[in-house]
Formats: C-alpha cells, sequence, structure tokens
C-alpha cells in the first residue's frame, strides 16, 4: 500500500511499502533509501497510524539498510529480533505495555541412548565444551535440533555424526528443562531411545554391532560400555543428570521386554494441510474414534 | 582490556572493551563512542584478531548506541539476534562457514485437558485468533511458555488466567510438533493433563467443580462440555489435532483409573546446583540404583 497525505500543511509523499493484519498491526518492509527520506516517511506515518488506533508497528530493515536503524530508534522503535541478513524492530502505538508476541525463548537439544544386544552403551567423549576437561566423562552422542528439523530425526543424525553409527528413533525417554541455556533462553533436553539400524547392520546380535569412529573435530573418543559402569559413573551417582540417564536407560530395557513404554512419534496432517510430527504416549495415539 | 599497538605506522589506541572466551572467540561490549571513533578501534582490532587466530568475534550495541551499527556491517559484521534493548552482530574470521552456535528456534504452548468428576472437559472460544471465526469451534485453555517459565506451570497459569479454574499439573499426554511457527521458528505444543486443585476446590465430585468465567480481552465464552461431544467435532473428526486431543483424553482416563501413563514431572539439583525440572516416562524416575 502506498498513500499520500497532508501533514502541517505540506504534502509528504509516504513512501514506505507496508502491509495491515488483522490485529490492528502494521508491517512495513523498507526498501533502500537515504536515511532523511526515511525520517520524513516514517514520522507522519506513525502519526497516521496511531490516530487510526493502529496498535503494533512490525518494522523489518535488512542489513543493506542498516543505516536507518539509528532512525528508526530516534522515532521509538526498539529491538524484537534478529537473524543474519536483518533485524526487526516493534513499536507500540497505544500507552501501557505491548502485547506483541516474544521471538521464541527455547532451545531443544537431544542425546541418543544406543545399546548393542549385550547391553553395552554408544558413548562419546567431547573435545572441546564443558566436559571436555573432566576425567573419565563419558556422555551420549548427541546436539542440537537444527531449524527446520524434527527433534527425532536431530538425535538420529547426531549420532550419526559423533559416532558414524545408523540408528532409528524409539522413543522419548526424559527430558531436562533448564532456564540456564545461552542467551537467556529456556533449553530442553530429550534424552532419546535408539536402536541400530537393521537395513545397514542385520538382525540386533552381540557380534555385529558397527565399530564407532568419533567425528574428528568434536569428539576425543567413542567406544561401546558397559551400561552398569556407565551408570555407575561418580559424575551420574546422584542429582539430575543420572536420573536422566538412568530413567533413558531403564526405558530402554523395558522396551526391549516389550512394554509399550516411552513418547513415541508418528506423523499426521496438521491444519496447514502438512504432515506434522506427533508426540504420544500410552503406546498408541488415538486415531479415529475415542477409547472412552 | 584495552591494548594500544601500531598499525600502518600510526599510533592506534583500541577502545574496545572485550573478553576472550576459550573456544578462540571475542566477545566485544560497545561504550557509547562516535561512528568515527568505533570504525577506528574495531578496523585494526578485527585486523589483529585475525592474525592471533580469533574465530568468533560477538558485538553487543545497545540500543543507546545503535548508530555504530551501520559501522559494524560496514566491517564485515551480520546480525545474529537481538532483544529490547540491544542487537548482537557477529564475524567470523576464519575463511569457511561459521560454526557459531544459532540463537534458539523453538517455541513451547501448550494445552491444559481438565476433566470434572463427570467426564466434561473445560473448554474455550477465542476471541481473536486464527479459530475466533470458526463456528462452534472449541478448544482448550492454554497459550505460550513465557520466559523463564516452566511448560507445567505455564499451562497451569494459562488456565487459571482464561477461565478462572485452579488446577494441578499432572503430565503431559501428547506433543506437536511443526516448523510452520512464527518468524520461521517450530512450534513445539504440549497438552497436558490437569486435575482440579483440591485445595481450592475438595474433592473431586461432579457437584464442586467451579463455574469457568472467561478472560474478558481474549476468550469470548469457557464452557464445561461432555468430553465425547467436545471430541466427537467435525473439526477434531480427522488429521492431527483430532488425534493429538483423543490421545490426551484416553491418557487422562487411564491415569483416573490407576494407570502410570503418561510424561511426569519432578524436580532435582542440575549441574549448576540449582532445581531444574525433569520429566520422565515409565511411572517414576530412577534417582540412585539403575532397575537394570
Amino acid at each position: 500500500a502506498q498513500a499520500s497525505f497532508h501533514s502541517s500543511g505540506l504534502t509528504t509523499t509516504m513512501a514506505l511499502k507496508f502491509s495491515e493484519d488483522r490485529f490492528g498491526g502494521i508491517t512495513i518492509n523498507v526498501d533502500a533509501m537515504s536515511a532523511e527520506a526515511f525520517r520524513d516517511a516514517l514520522g507522519p506515518s506513525l502519526e497516521k497510524w496511531a490516530n487510526a488506533d493502529k496498535r503494533g508497528i512490525w518494522l523489518r530493515i535488512p542489513i543493506e539498510a542498516s543505516h536507518l536503524i539509528p532512525v528508526a530508534v530516534d522515532c521509538g522503535f526498539d529491538f524484537h529480533h534478529a537473524k543474519p541478513g536483518y533485524v526487526m524492530l516493534t513499536a507500540w502505538l497505544p500507552r501501557g505495555p505491548s502485547s506483541l508476541p516474544a521471538y521464541p525463548h527455547h532451545q531443544v537439544g537431544v542425546g541418543g541412548l544406543v545399546l548393542d544386544g549385550s547391553g553395552n552403551v554408544l558413548c562419546i567423549q567431547e573435545r572441546a565444551g564443558v566436559t571436555a576437561g573432566m576425567k573419565d566423562f563419558w556422555k551420549l552422542p548427541g546436539g542440537l535440533v537444527d531449524g527446520g528439523e524434527d527433534l527425532c530425526d536431530a538425535v538420529v543424525r547426531e549420532v550419526l555424526e559423533e559416532t558414524g553409527v545408523r540408528t532409528v528413533f524409539e522413543c522419548i525417554a526424559s527430558i531436562r528443562e533448564t532456564h540456564a541455556g545461552p542467551f537467556g533462553c529456556t533449553d530442553l533436553y530429550a534424552i532419546c531411545v535408539l536402536r541400530l539400524d537393521e537395513t545397514a547392520y542385520g538382525p540386533e546380535t552381540d557380534t555385529q554391532r558397527p565399530d564407532p569412529v568419533p567425528q574428528e573435530k568434536e569428539i576425543a573418543a567413542t567406544e561401546w560400555r558397559a551400561l552398569t559402569g556407565f551408570l555407575a559413573s561418580p559424575y551420574y551417582a546422584k542429582g539430575l543428570y543420572g536420573s536422566l540417564l538412568k530413567t533413558a536407560a531403564d526405558v530402554a530395557l523395558r522396551r526391549h521386554r516389550g512394554e509399550q513404554v516411552g513418547v513415541e512419534r508418528t506423523r499426521m496432517k496438521g491444519l496447514t494441510r502438512k504432515q506434522e510430527s506427533m508426540y504420544y504416549v500410552g503406546g498408541e495415539p488415538v486415531i479415529r474414534k475415542a477409547r472412552l
């Protein structure tokens, strides 16, 4: 949309491209222009929108136009979020606190618990990071979920990257939630039970397990280690991490005995008609008729 | 840290406050200064750090110093993230792709499934939002997890805010994972089984259930509705949302019959010696000795 209107007796051309949403909001996509032209357009536009009872103003500035950011800040905008290539600023026109949604603030990490046929667990030692300096500290392979990636796929990818071992997702067994994540965010860490990929290694036996190979940059060592010894590590003797791991191991062994325990995953069509992931407890998802 | 050094035969004072990390990174906290002084300090500093094999440079610019952002962009920085009050930019000095961690990109929402003693479910209709225009669309109360909030607390808070009903968290029953979240982020939506708070309403009966009161701004209506009718809604006849809800209702009813199903939550000390949340399946967390 573009518009011309009179302000303070002068004709001003609003050279801003914007769209309106149903929440009374305006989103501006800035083109390259001089700081002066931007100031001349933005100030009167904000005045007009305030008079029209508009509420939240979203202003997306691409990195090529970063010289416009100080102008926006002068006009009352604050930062909302940024990603490589752009920064998003917002202004809230009514009095009182903004009701614009905050940018997402959760990080999701995954660890993979893989057992061989003899009850050994696939472990790694980190080359860098918090645990690299800790003596005899063995942990599960894993890492952060990438953008646009399902967590059940992330854990299989991380185990493959760190150890070369091919696995299949079985279930989520335990999750840690802490608010001491990076950048003041919340960190969710899900331990997932995985099984060795039978299409790569054949049916489960204790002799056909693959030899893990550490990723050169990040992983100092990777081994199959006896589960009981791994869980008896002084690092896991008490506190949340030991309990997370022991609970996940318990779930893996119960599943091995045929119990329907753990948070499994299926895929179904969501509201946008795209396939989305559904994680469920209780052995199976209830699809059509409720078992009530 | 501050330093002086010779560059191109001129003495340049590095007026930048910075700290080093063990990953070969540098974090700069910018003070208010002129764009010219910042350019004179930043360019030679980057050259020096590149020669010293430094890798990731983090540059935090408070909103009061937003006139320095175009200088940083000129020097090769890109946006990493921003929050109200500051923007963080990064530069990666080695050749090749950056290995700096991305900003968290998950949003977590929660829905509360509350049954009364007669098998009715607490429902709402939204006043605004996607579902407001849909005829006879009843949904569970719920909303987004706030920064620094445990998801099990968020669902109890949202149900209270939207309906005035006091509840206690029992378990997570089903989770939807979609990559069609806001700002290109991933959205996790967890349906939690809650019970009526017995300290507020006494032991569970079908006569003592509280009358829900809709929150004025966001909620058009709130009612106890028969669970079977709610789940038989055409909106839930097929697809992921109906299955999410039916699975959660099944879990609630199985728990009512005494089954240990669902993802429960406890709190324990994590690595930082602070209490953190642990979510677990299988009826109880394994704390000290593994049941192996």
